[in-house]
């Protein structure tokens, strides 16, 4: 009797991620949690990098129950990550997760990458359905990544997410630098900095002689504050920014009132 | 030689939107500022709504010149509408236009549609790149919907946003009842109202007998606020809420402090 209780008051944690099922960031997740509640995955079927919050609007949706980590329930989706996360709401789950983690992302989502990031916004969607939520990001792109002190932090901060009562939205935006754990120094909440990419399209022909331009871009950052996240994880601090979706600039809204429009 | 002066002091207006160029709101806010500077539109080659803040990543992008109104330098890109504004000032403008406006959307883009939404992506782009934006959305999602006030509306917000010094990241998300110009009681700068879709895909089989599942939802309002959008739209004004890309929750930082992480 009392081990079904225990069953039956076990937390749900939904994982997904933007590098999608097959990339080593979300398996380290998984395993960094999977003794702490009933672990479900929903993760896209291929990379979905860069997508930012976009859903799908014009085609259908298709989920896919897949072989992950032995006892985690997992499905690929053909969609963005937000699509994930709510198809896994309302189609897999049929109710709200007690905590909802994205990642981990094989590279960085601090400053401004959380506005064009899957991993951040997969985290925002269930944030906005009032699922506590965190992204985690590791500053490594390559897929041999080292992940054992991401698994370290995400095992710290899913624990503290699940320990206590939060604001129903809370959502934490998780950086790691790319470094052994015995030299991250500790965890620093953060702001945002501010930061943006200098684009530089690379222009060529294709084999029928029109032209193309393909996305790149150097990273610069302008803001000098010790207390911005990307002060804190080239100090080999992990950054945790606390995240809204409540983009009102108030400060703005108190100089247009002035404007008589 | 006045009035060659005069020419070169013209500013530059970049338009886009998430719809297509072969949308009719484009048209409009093209044909509402025409004269108000040189306009250049860069906008999506199909309808790219829902596209939230996604970047391409994967594949190459191509700009195509077309013809649109006369007197308006006009190119369709195969990419997103982030994609659209970074092509524009990188490889169509080479400089930084004075002001960017993208839509007018089909469909509104208040409250919680602004993290969706392709129009307010591409403007909030244009905003991060230190360019006065605003994002344009009348709510009537129709084809044939009247966007004879939302010249007007768009027209005035413009003027505005030329006629002098903003802060440089300035960024406006406009929406315009789908009433009668006379009807329309003024403008109200408000505050994104807390909403959400309750999510109910529809879940069908396809002719191989496999189940997909097609997005839906239903728009609610928790907010009862009447310095919201929501508020504000129900009660015949245009709402104009200013957005900012610093998506730090300064309020939950506090708060965080004393997790001792």
């Amino acid at each position: 009797m009392a081990k079904t209780k225990q069953k039956k008051e076990e937390p749900i944690i939904l994982i997904t991620n933007d590098d999608s099922i097959h990339a080593p960031g979300i398996k380290a997740l998984t395993e960094a949690v999977k003794d702490l509640g009933r672990v479900v995955v929903v993760a896209p079927d291929k990379p979905q990098s860069g997508m930012g919050h976009a859903i799908t609007i014009g085609y259908p949706l298709r989920l896919q129950k897949v072989n992950f980590i032995e006892g985690v329930e997992a499905y690929t989706c053909n969609g963005t990550p937000v699509d994930c996360v709510k198809l896994a709401v309302d189609k897999v789950l049929h109710r709200k997760p007690d905590i909802c983690l994205s990642g981990v992302n094989h590279g960085a989502n601090h400053s401004i990458n959380v506005i064009y990031s899957g991993t951040m916004s997969a985290a925002m969607e269930a944030s906005i359905e009032s699922i506590p939520s965190a992204g985690f990001s590791l500053l490594d792109y390559s897929v041999e990544a080292d992940f054992s002190a991401s698994k370290t932090i995400v095992r710290k901060i899913a624990i503290m997410m699940l320990s206590k009562k939060h604001n129903k939205h809370l959502l934490l935006n998780v950086n790691i630098p790319a470094i052994p754990e015995s030299l991250i120094k500790g965890i620093k909440i953060c702001r945002q900095a501010y930061a943006k990419y200098e684009e530089d399209f690379i222009e060529r022909k294709d084999p029928t002689g029109k032209m193309y331009y393909w996305l790149t871009g150097e990273f610069v950052n302008f803001d000098k504050g010790k207390d911005t996240d990307v002060w804190a994880l080239k100090n080999n601090y992990v950054s945790v920014v606390p995240v809204q979706f409540d983009l009102t600039n108030y400060a703005m809204k108190e100089q247009l009132e002035k404007w008589k429009l």
